[in-house]
């Protein structure tokens, strides 16, 4: 069926036992181009069987996930390392896979920032290795050209960045940096990985909704890195909760230099997706909705333009458990190697 | 327990076998000043059961829902009546009413803008007594004042405006009309009304979520006058679809003409609403959720400062059918009559 | 509006900051003729504001949820006690309150089953006070003659066995006890309690069903007991937990002695239920729905016949945390005190 | 990857637009032996685009939905038709299909029932080819032998039948039948199609839990049939609605003639599905759970004894528009051809 060659990566999964995690193994079992030598949980002790990690592995053979260990994961000879891990093991786990020579795709925010100094601030620890975060590809697919080929270290982007840059990132050089850039965010509660507390239990957040992180949410550094705000420039982000599982939509308030025509829009944006086929843009005054793309690794945006066509609104939809981490770190493994974007992930 | 008089006013209800309605069925019904003397349906023909108008009301007795006839309603002799009707019936209705003196508390939109030019544009019909239109009292209650006690007409504010306006109103003169004021609106979808069309049949509306309406909804014009924006300044309103039955949470974005503290912002709510027991204001940086209100007759309100006190981010929750209907026309049903805002709503 | 005395008993709850609790501390502070003068938290240390133990108490003043402490209880000198603890501690503070001649409404299993020998089989530990299982009234309201008005100690009845003996206890004398009485009981899942753990987060309920409890629940005793069955009738009851929060169905199968007739059913049920306000039986074939007694004090029940009456299906549904543990709490504190059962519940 | 040949059958689907069709056209628009040449709508007139019959063809190109044209289904010279369509147009069309040569799966129950003279009663019309009843092979996949290889039309199961039978016919021989066969099950709401009710929108749903049904559902005749009941035997059916929109969850008691062990039981489950990739049976004691099988071809098992082994509870979950529609008609169009069942579902 295709004429690509018929190599196969090794490679792992360390945190398959979290959501992100799951889907990650549940994909890379599948892909034609990848063999799925070693999963890690993210548990102490104890093994996860291998068709416990996705409901789609039910019937599917592949290794058990078991507690994380450095000589058991070098010892599956892994040529890629996916890592879906609290932020403070990535940032750990990173340095002792790259310096053995492993290629790592790091789910986790902790090579997400460019300027170590973020790190406290953010995240709570310093950086160990402030010269890794000048080298990690920032892996949002669709604006990386030919570094992910080489790349030793990619950085996914985080679930809301990738919502948000999806649908600013084409417009950016047109945007007013002088008035704010407000983002209003809603992600199903996967979002916050397994959770056992009350807070994120069934009877609390159904028929709930909620604001929070009004005051600073970590993924707020990251957006702003990614559409070079600089300091001056006002970025607000408001991240909420829906009473839904999978998915985030993004309502976008931007302001442009100068007026712009529905086709100037388009235009951009066609010129930054036409070679893709996990983003769609609508026509304009059409807006996507969640479920357009749950369960798939695609994205959507629609924009309405305002004001004569002087600010707009930005709707951008994805699976924040797919485009928004597995398959998006799945696109550049793809790109790794020089396989199309969709390859397994049809 | 109270020493009010002990007076009871003869109410009707039209438009009771809606959400809105069956709510003010079942309120009124348990109003210790009213007494519910009849009930009238949407529907063309049949009768409706008293007890089918709500839950609560399975086991109570009152008149059955028929369709509606004026000459039946005049026959009850109603005080007020309350009209939760299409708003082309309620422009037609209302003015037999008042002709015929009979006060009336209109929950649509037929009344709600002061200029019968907006109509044509956001109602789609021309209005037919442009005069009512001034006469009406807008009965975002805490705003009003003695207005409520002769009115003849109370235009009862739409749900997505009360949201908004109880967040915005008490800040209103330090808030910088040179710069957007940006609402993020999210509803539960009976804001929709009884619906029999595919787009709200459950399993389209499970785990989803969309913007509509971005490029203009009626409700944009209501706040604008709420808030005497007048025409230069920017008001932008994007209302949601939340997958959850009731509830509404407006995310509100504002920039002050000064930089003000938080000490400062909560005196200006306390004012607007320290004789208010259906309003509440949180603390600085602690924002509502929808289930603190969902059944109940409230409204919270958060708020969070940004930027030195430049901006802020102001979440406002209610419930739709409740304070964004029923319960607030009850409330301008007791300062007709002079009872306090909560009887009957406890 | 009632020619009761005004007597006001003053009341404690202990376990408010549990679902059901919540529900009581609601209701008893709306009470005409209760006066909640202490009020216990699940917790061993740390206050919980009045305003917290349920949506409707946000505005209300009352006493705040402090750690159990049987000095502080008996300090505020209550009338009668509601528990909604575990069973444990139940087991443990009931006998102490009767002994300081305080009464009881217990909502725990602690007092439900006569026989003590059932108690390290069906709860896990053995029974301190036989004798007051003796003692104990079971107290589902509609079936308690006077014993209720001089009872020391109520035990509240399980919500499951509410379901399924409203259902079920009307027909008792003409069940076949030769035949499998068989009970498939669909819950909400506050009936879990508040629970802290990932099998009732979120995102693991959200779009899921199961049955539980196959092999053996601590409410099948109950059951049977509240059917007099004995050893040798057979009974089978799986509960299942529903994608939502409040609620339980009971879909019930049962052999009858002799076939009935429609009009035999509904006299048998009209002459349980004639006197009650709380109970409603649907006419042969209608069936209730769960959202018709969501949020409300109230059972529904109905019926189909089938094979010419030898066998019927019954379904009953009511709140799992209101007729099937607060509410009927409330009922029976109305009955200790000469109240009728709906007083405090409208 | 594989060795089978590399044939590809012509198909076509009718009936598109509906969730099961919608299904359909996704998995055979992905299916490595079909080719989808031509798609029919529901509707009257107007053109469905490929991209929306389902969420995960947004991006994918395929024939557009139209209205049923028996001379355009023809001309695309199908080798094989699906039907997912009403009753009463799949008993019109497959005559038609069958006569000019062409291979038939037909979803719908048209072709279901062995006895034209159940038509008139379960579904409300003479059946137009008593004949074909008896030729149509009922295609419960794990149930057919050779006859698929052959058979002209296949009469695709119901999807209660297929969860209730699934978990009772390898256990049949030892069951009974002078004892009443009990199904409670419930079933998300896409099973009864897109429905443009009141009764099936969101707000009417949303925390609802209702049976339904329990007079006389038509596949009641269907299991009954598929279990070679008779007349005396005793089943007794029970369709309940769940709040979600996909699974069906069966939960049925069971007699037998003789006490059976745990491993009897699990030697008659692993005879019948040993081959099978897509039925799971679980050990004794542990039982399935609807998001097992949610968005997967595949169905699960589990069982409890009770009674020392006279009498068990099974309980079996599906996708009901998966194993319970579309996926089983992939199963049986695999064997039509040849190929493994799980040829395109995985």
């Amino acid at each position: 069926m295709t004429n690509l060659s018929d190599a196969v990566a090794s490679v792992a999964v360390v945190g398959a036992t979290g959501y992100a995690g799951g889907e990650l193994a549940a994909i890379l079992s599948r892909h034609p181009h990848a063999n799925l030598a070693a999963v890690f949980s993210g548990a102490k002790s104890g093994t996860t069987p291998f068709r416990s990690l996705h409901p789609s592995l039910s019937r599917a053979t592949g290794p058990d996930a078991v507690p994380f260990d450095l000589d058991l994961l070098l010892a599956a000879k892994p040529d890629v390392v996916f890592l879906a891990t609290p932020n403070e093991i990535a940032a750990e786990v990173v340095p002792q896979l790259l310096d053995r020579g492993v290629r790592v795709i790091d789910l986790s925010g902790a090579f997400r920032l460019r300027e170590s100094a973020s790190y406290p601030t953010w995240y709570g620890f310093e950086h160990p290795r402030a010269e890794l975060l000048r080298e990690a590809v920032y892996g949002l697919t669709e604006f990386c050209n030919g570094e992910l080929t080489t790349a030793r270290l990619v950085a996914n982007p985080g679930c809301y960045p990738t919502s948000v840059l999806l649908a600013v990132r084409p417009l950016a050089a047109l945007i007013d940096r002088d008035q704010p850039l407000i983002c209003d965010s809603m992600s199903g509660i996967s979002g916050a990985g397994k959770k056992s507390e009350l807070a994120y239990s069934f009877a609390e957040v159904f028929g709930n909704f909620k604001a929070y992180g009004v005051a600073g949410h970590r993924h707020e550094p990251e957006i702003r890195q990614g559409l070079k705000l600089g300091d001056r420039a006002t970025l607000i982000f408001v991240p909420h909760l829906l009473p839904t599982v999978r998915g985030i939509l993004s309502t976008i308030h931007v302001a442009f230099t100068e007026p712009l025509t529905a086709e100037h829009v388009l235009a951009l944006y066609t010129k930054a997706y036409a070679a893709s086929h996990l983003v769609t843009v609508l026509p304009h005054g059409q807006l996507p909705e969640l479920k357009d793309v749950v369960n798939t690794p695609r994205a959507e945006i629609g924009f309405q333009l305002l004001q004569g066509g002087k600010r707009a609104v930005l709707v951008s939809v994805i699976d924040n458990l797919l485009k928004g981490a597995a398959s998006q770190a799945v696109q550049n493994f793809n790109r790794m190697f020089g396989y199309p974007d969709t390859e397994g992930l049809s």
